[in-house]
Parts: C-alpha cells; structure tokens; sequence
C-alpha cells in the first residue's frame, strides 16, 4: 500500500510533535518539513530531514499539516489547496471556523483538494465528543472545563503587560465552564509589582475570570505541557431525564494536538473535495489499518 | 422541511423508548409500530398510535427501527431493505458484526436503502469514542468497564437455572475491563439454595467472573434501568506517553439505546446505499438541526 505523503508546514511546537507522529504512523511518510527560513536554526529534530521554503523542493505531496498559528492558517491553506495538495490545520479561533470552512471549501473543491480545519483537540477531537454527547442527550447543558494547564493567549497577553519579562497563566477549571487564571510573571528588574497586577487584572483577557497574580523567580522554571479537559453533560434521552455523560482528558497538549493533525491528514486523503470539520468525517477515516479489522476491535 | 417517517419494529422496552425518542425529536414523524400481533396486548403507551403487523399498511416509512432481539435483527433488517425501506438496530454480538455489515450491505446497496447496524449504546456510541481515543493514543491499552447496571444476558442464564422463579444479573465494574457479577435470585417454593447457587458459578455465562448469588424475596424489587460504563485508554500519542483519556456515563439503559437508534436513524437518510457501524459515519449526520449551526455550536 502506498504511504500518505506528508510535509509539515512551520516546525514551532506543534510542527515537531506533529512530525513524531507522522514517524510513528506506518501509513506515511515525511516528504520534509517548510520553514521560512530553512537553514536559519539548525533543530536536532531535523537531523536528516529535507527542510525546505518551498513546499513544491519536496516532490509530489498528499497532505500538509498547517503547524502555523491560526491567523496564519487561511493565508497558508489557500496556497497549497490551490496547488491540489490537501491542508489540515488547529485553527482555534471558534467564532471563526464557519467562515473559515466556507472560504476553504470553495478553494478545496475548485481544485480538488481536501481542506480539514480546527483538527486539534478542543476545537477538534473534544468536538467530536461534544456533539456525541448532543446526540445522546439532545436536551441539557454541556460545560467543556479545561485544564489544569497554560493558556498560551493568556500567557501572551501577561507578557504584554509592562515590567513583565516573562509570564504563564494557568487556566484551572472551577466547573460549568469558568476557569480560574494563575498568572506567574517574572519581572523585568526593577518592575513594580502591583501595577503590574492591577494591569493584568484590568486586561479583557483576565477581568471576567478570577484572576490570581504571582511574581517568581523563573517562568520557564514553571513551564509544563501537560493540559487537560472535563466534559460533562446532563440532559435527556428521548424522555428520560438525568443522563450523565463526561469525557475527561489529562494529556501532553502539543503532542495530541500534532497526533489529531495526524488523525485528519490520514482522513484528508478519503474524504472528497471539500472542507470539513471533525464532526463532519467519519471516525474510522482518521484511523491507521484495515477496515473490517478495526470494526471488530473497536465496534 | 419534510420530516423523517419512521416506523418502530417491536415494542418492549426498546422499542417504546425508541418511541420516546423519536416524539422528541422535531425532524421525525413516527408513521406507527409493527408487532406480530397487533391488537394482543393494548399498552397505554400505544394509546392513539397506528400498530400494525405488516409495515406496508403505515403508508411511506423512510426508516424502520429495528427494536427487537439480535438474533431477530438479520431477517427483520433483510425483510425491510428488500423493501427499500432503511433500517437501523443495536445489535449486540459483538463477533458477529462484521459478517451482519457485509449480508445487509448487499441488501442494502442493491435496493437503495441504508443499514447502520449496532446503533446502541455498546456497541454504538461507546464505539465512536472508542475509536477516537485509539486515534488519539495509537499506542496503548483501552478497558471498557461496564455498570453497575443489569446484564441482560446474565439475568437470563440464571433464570434458565432449575429452581430460579426470577433472577438479577448485575454488572459491576472492578476495573481492567473485568466485571463481578451479583446475581439475584427469586427461588421457586422448596428449591434447595445451595444447588441453585452451585448451578449459576458452573454455568459458562458466571464462571470466568468473580460471582456471588444471593437469594431475596422480590427481584422486582430491584429492578432499575439505570446502567453506566468507564472507557479508560492510556497510550501514546507520537512519542509522548502516559496520555490519559475517560470516558464515562451513568444513565437510563433503554432510553440511551432508544435515542441512539433515533440517532442512526436520523443518520440513514444521509447516507448512500449499503450497510454502516456508527464509526463509519460522520457524527453531525446524526444530529438534528442546521448543519452550520451544529457547527457553529459544537466545534
């Protein structure tokens, strides 16, 4: 059978996970790596890859996985959709995905390619659970609580702040949905503390959550990928009240976030043209082997 | 919008949960309920429904929920899609799965109609999560742990033992996927405990599981539809290990299978021609509502 070959398009983070779990798939293969700069910082992890500034140097191409941030994603996926290679991507910001997979679809189908957005795990794998769940129980309230884990908005909007040098906020789930912020600032010398906790508290990042400020010594000290989310919802089945359904995740983020990206570049390549969701792909598409030998496992 | 006709095959406990569902739903119309014999046993449930033996005299039936036995799931879903009419089931045995996908599939596809076969709860939507978390974590062990709640299948076995009037067969989760069975006997007048107790541990339905039989006055007594299921999976993502996943429900029995077969229903007239577990299907497709807004909402 012929390998999904993939190029991994920006090699932050998510880009080095997501190529780990593009190696331990044995339905693909690398075709190389895109980086603006491809000789600008030598990463161990590229050790023995192509890397690449133009994706067409890397030879024919299935799929690329968007490891860029999500204001990059629409920029980047219009590009190769339009060379017919299909994209996925962790676009993130939710009230834009709509108007994302509109704009995507007419790009993807006019040259038939596939386009699968918000492939992360919250929006992503965590949406596929959510709409289960909205199945299962059609009426009734769903709350997503997240973490404990760092928010980078959050962490990008402390280190904005002046007098911070550095910053991580946490985001604890406090149930139905709030989330407490534990933002650690390291200051730069000579920095006043409580302006720049009142500033932190005042940003529209921070001043509807409770808010906690805390000087340290070292952010990177503190920095840890692990992440986490609790689903839950209580609602109806047909008229039977009181069904309790909930997911729960205690995860390494980027890890899963490049292992789902691996998860929709696999489903890129059977699904038409077009662009899609995860809820919108059948769950057996983003998964590695036979078909009948998964049904029996998993079914 | 036209709405979705639908017929219920069989009336126990599924079926009028199914029934239940398919009232809640805004997108369906029940066109009626077929029973072998129509007229038998008037249940306040049927009050003002068309019940009929044969699905023909219901007039157009898009979808026929198939809420009998497993083993009566075969000739009843060949009768149906002969017919063109889809149907949906929650066939539960579990080995014979794929060969049921592959007979109705040809049935199916060669009348133009649609078969989503084990559209229960487990396997059903346990299913989906299932495959979504060995996506998510490729590497690595899945347990489902199932209850407490009444095995269907055990409280039979031990009812079949000589001397039981009724029995209670309940599952109760000790983890790593193995169950303790507590079975509740009603003994018929003058049956000797000990050889009722002794014939439920040799019986092969008990005597892989840790299973203790203890005798009461009233099964009745006990009865509770409330069932619940741990799916736990701990793997790798990539290369990163130790990647926590849950899932966990705690609800009515019937009335989940009921909704979930009001899902798969839902799910069938989107779907082309030929025979589907639930992991083959998009999740949105068995949700009710505008699919921008599912999205929109979900995502």
């Amino acid at each position: 059978m012929e390998k999904i070959k993939v190029a991994i398009v920006g090699y932050g983070n998510i880009g080095r996970f997501a190529l780990e779990a593009v190696d331990a798939a044995s339905d693909m293969e690398c075709a190389g790596v895109v980086r603006r700069n491809p000789g600008s910082s030598a990463h161990p992890g590229l050790a023995g890859r192509k890397v690449v500034s133009d994706i067409r140097e890397l030879g024919p191409v299935d799929v690329a996985i968007l490891a860029v941030p999500s204001r990059k994603v629409e920029e980047n996926a219009v590009k190769y959709l339009s060379m017919g290679i299909s994209t996925v991507d962790s676009f993130d910001i939710h009230t834009d995905i709509c108007a994302l997979r509109s704009s995507l679809g007419a790009v993807a189908r006019e040259s038939g390619a596939v386009s699968i957005i918000s492939a992360g795990w919250d929006p992503g794998s965590d949406s596929v659970v959510r709409a289960l769940m909205q199945g299962l129980a059609p009426k009734g309230i769903s709350y997503t609580n997240f973490g404990p884990g760092r928010s980078m908005g959050h962490s990008v909007a402390a280190k904005a702040v002046e007098g911070v040098h550095d910053a991580l906020s946490v985001t604890i789930p406090i149930g139905t949905g709030l989330h407490r912020r534990m933002v650690y600032v390291e200051l730069e010398p000579g920095a006043d503390a409580a302006a720049v906790e009142r500033a932190i508290l005042a940003d529209p990042y921070f001043c509807h959550d409770e808010t906690h400020v805390i000087p340290v010594d070292s952010v990177d000290a503190l920095n840890d990928m692990g992440h986490g989310v609790n689903l839950v919802r209580k609602g109806v089945s047909g008229a039977s009240h009181n069904q309790l359904l909930e997911f729960n995740m205690r995860i390494n983020n980027p890890a899963l976030t490049g292992q789902v990206l691996v998860m929709a570049a696999r489903a890129a390549v059977r699904q038409k043209p077009g662009c899609y969701t995860m809820i919108e792909i059948p769950v057996i598409d983003m998964l590695e082997g036979d078909r009948e030998q998964l049904i029996r496992a998993l079914v």
